[in-house]
């Protein structure tokens, strides 16, 4: 019955409602408009007050025109600002808790799973190998639908991998390593494809840069990038400026992204608002393409269904949200994630490290020197005021963020339990942690420089041309 | 002074307005948020009331959160749906007048400039041709800035042509030949290089359709398009699902125009609403961007700054007052435009042809016989109820669609102006105008189909590959 719009209301979610309410306003602003009989435009008016009351029960708010809702985890970007919340989405890491984010409650609230003890002993009969330290330590601490890809891998079913990065500037961090040292790992123990993102539209978008700065940086950031070591013939780079007009298959899965998400449903998820330019609006669906193999015909040899695992931190999982609803709709598999914790500023884990705020960061170009005097000066501590009470009650390893880099960066597991122990007991000062910290990064970073140093724009290229890899699809 | 905001407010148009209001909202509000002094508070909030203050005295409305202001001719599409009005948009043309939309006033309300005798007779001695009957008898009428391409032209400067199609169906009927039948003459009197757009993104967008069936129907429009008798050597005819993916500076110039354009623009000019994909949101930029030379590096030699012309129905124009807009903010010419009238429907000059409605239109694939029928049958008459009438009264050329067509296509003056004295006067009859009307129509649309059967999918692809055309830049 048209005047009963309840009995199929139930299932709808709150944003699918909000679209009811507003389609039925338009409907009766038009019958109005359109001098429709009185008994029609009654009957459509019913039927808007009935809209808006399942809507009231549903959200428990009243509805009201061009405000979708915001504050429920399927729609929104999983975090909501209130008090003594921790705010997350790809733009802004915040929380008031020196320890960080609450990883366990944003695993409730965006309804992704924990990666458990069991999921990490299955990829390691899988892969044979030992699990990297990113895994064994709850660095990549949650996912979804890894144990697919597992199934996959298991059955001999190949897969491939995504990741990515916004090039803003020229200057990367130790914290920016993060993904691509896992990816890296994950590449190497699965031995599958790999495409890396370079989101260099984004950054024009978002930033006061032009197309060609934005290119550059991305370029400059491929360096990096390659220096973690990866396969030329097994890694495809690239950026969106550059790839989007070289590819037959890009475009097509992106613009069917943007046929399948409404303006509301990314202002739900990214907060966009009506002042926004459009590229912003339709940028999602840019970071969603890369998901699905056929963006990749050359690769993939224009196979449509090759599964993909995504690993990203945390802040990226709305894109991936939002290309996991649309995935079904237009016949793609969604893809897999894991996603990681964020790197602390060095002031604290109330935050994540920052390129644009140079003394929250350590970069990948910083000589020993600034790296030991960063640390000495900036690294907030977890021990005691004076050293008498240090040895007395014992340093916090929690919000110690020399401690917390240590997890990242030391591969020994034993000795980061004895560095524990000592601190935690006051038996280690706060300026021997510093020490060890200083000494575990300064030969990574250099390592890494030598690294970067070899990385030619020859070599560049290579990564960045669109190829077959070394994979029979 | 940071209260009195009036003093800069008089210069902006009612959207910088609007979105002036909007921030100070956002700011007062974050400062609430943020529990910030009260004296602050106090000021951002007399700030806010004198904006909307502001507001309401330049657009006669009350400020509303959320609604751009729509009813002004700069920012939206130029013709509202009031009483007694004609509505023109991209996708609807509506009017009550029997003689169809009233250009005069839509001119005024563009802010576009008329073709006027001076206009023409300028082109006449630029090119040395007699010009276009579409010319002659006001079927282009509108224009804007075809002044600066005649001053190009005759400084020895070079500009091309840019034009499209939305290849919503297989079916293309004769209104939708004028852009291209005037396009070839353009192309012939300059000797410019030509670019024509196949929206296939479009159609996917707004329509049932999958990307393939899209593409399908840009190529097979394709062959109507250059069965109108284009040169291979001087036209490039692109989809855009395909057209985007091979070139280096199309999507670089589409992602300039999505950063330099609001959702809240594209609200007034295009009525988007929330609840919109944002693929279509975002599509007005694809429209925009071929008016670039920049986005054909292949044709101009990486040259930015060839003039454009653009020749389209009128109901185009949003999308480029749009670009015109975008065009100096990121270091481009503007591109310049002529303005057609629409093709009237079959049944009278309310609305336009639609190959939607089979009744509506003359199809390119009717054969003689359906062609004859369909005139009899459904052209609007101006001719009276019977034949003593009309030879007492006369027939009204103004409102009749057979002599209306016959304007289109019967490139004879005096023969045609004999017709109009003879209808008139009552002299010829309404079936015997429809005779003339069949028999310059057959033939035309006979020959059409004999040259679009030479049109091989070979020569398609020779006209949609990406290629230098024969002019040097």
């Amino acid at each position: 019955m048209a005047d009963s719009p309840n009995c199929d209301l139930k299932s709808l979610s709150p944003l699918q409602l909000f679209e009811r309410v507003t389609e039925q306003g338009e409907k009766v602003r038009a019958l109005k408009a359109g001098k429709a009989p009185k008994d029609e435009i009654d009957a459509a008016v019913r039927m808007l007050l009935s809209l808006k009351l399942s809507y009231k029960t549903t959200t428990g708010q009243d509805y009201q025109a061009g405000l979708p809702p915001r504050d429920l985890v399927l729609i929104n970007n999983g975090i909501t600002k209130e008090e003594d919340e921790d705010f997350v989405d790809p733009w802004t890491v915040q929380t008031s808790n020196a320890k960080g984010v609450d990883y366990d409650k944003l695993i409730v609230r965006f309804g992704s799973s924990k990666i458990d003890t069991d999921l990490i002993n299955r990829i390691e009969r899988a892969t044979g190998q030992k699990p990297h330290r990113f895994l064994r330590r709850g660095i990549f601490f949650s996912h979804r639908d890894m144990d697919q890809i597992l199934d996959a891998y298991e059955n001999k079913k190949s897969f491939y991998l995504y990741t990515g990065r916004g090039p803003s500037s020229q200057a990367m961090h130790v914290g920016h390593l993060i993904p691509f040292i896992f990816t890296k790992w994950l590449q190497e123990v699965f031995d599958v494809p790999l495409v890396i993102q370079l989101t260099d539209d984004e950054k024009y978008l978002w930033k006061d840069l032009t197309t060609e700065k934005a290119y550059e940086y991305a370029r400059e950031n491929a360096k990096d990038i390659i220096a973690c070591g990866f396969d030329v013939n097994k890694t495809f780079i690239f950026s969106d400026l550059d790839y989007l007009g070289t590819s037959t298959g890009f475009y097509k899965n992106i613009v069917k992204v943007q046929k399948h998400v409404t303006f509301n449903q990314v202002k739900g998820i990214f907060g966009f608002t009506d002042s926004d330019c459009i590229g912003k609006i339709s940028f999602p669906a840019i970071q969603a393409a890369p998901s699905f193999s056929s963006s990749f015909p050359q690769i993939f040899n224009g196979k449509e269904n090759i599964p993909c695992l995504i690993p990203c931190a945390i802040d990226q999982d709305p894109y991936f949200r939002m290309t996991r609803d649309v995935a079904p709709r237009i016949g793609q598999p969604k893809p897999a994630l894991l996603h990681s914790v964020f790197f602390p500023a060095l002031q604290g884990a109330q935050t994540k490290m920052s390129a644009s705020d140079p003394n929250s960061s350590i970069f990948l170009t910083d000589t020993p020197k600034q790296i030991k005097t960063k640390i000495n000066k900036h690294a907030f501590s977890g021990g005691r005021d004076t050293i008498e009470e240090h040895r007395k009650y014992g340093g916090n390893c929690d919000v110690d963020v020399s401690f917390m880099y240590l997890t990242f960066f030391l591969e020994d597991d034993d000795r980061l339990e004895q560095l524990k122990q000592a601190y935690t007991s006051g038996e280690l000062l706060t300026g021997e942690l510093k020490k060890v910290l200083i000494e575990t990064l300064q030969p990574l970073i250099a390592a890494h420089q030598e690294r970067r140093k070899q990385v030619t724009d020859e070599v560049v290229k290579q990564f960045m041309t669109p190829r077959k890899l070394a994979f029979e699809f």
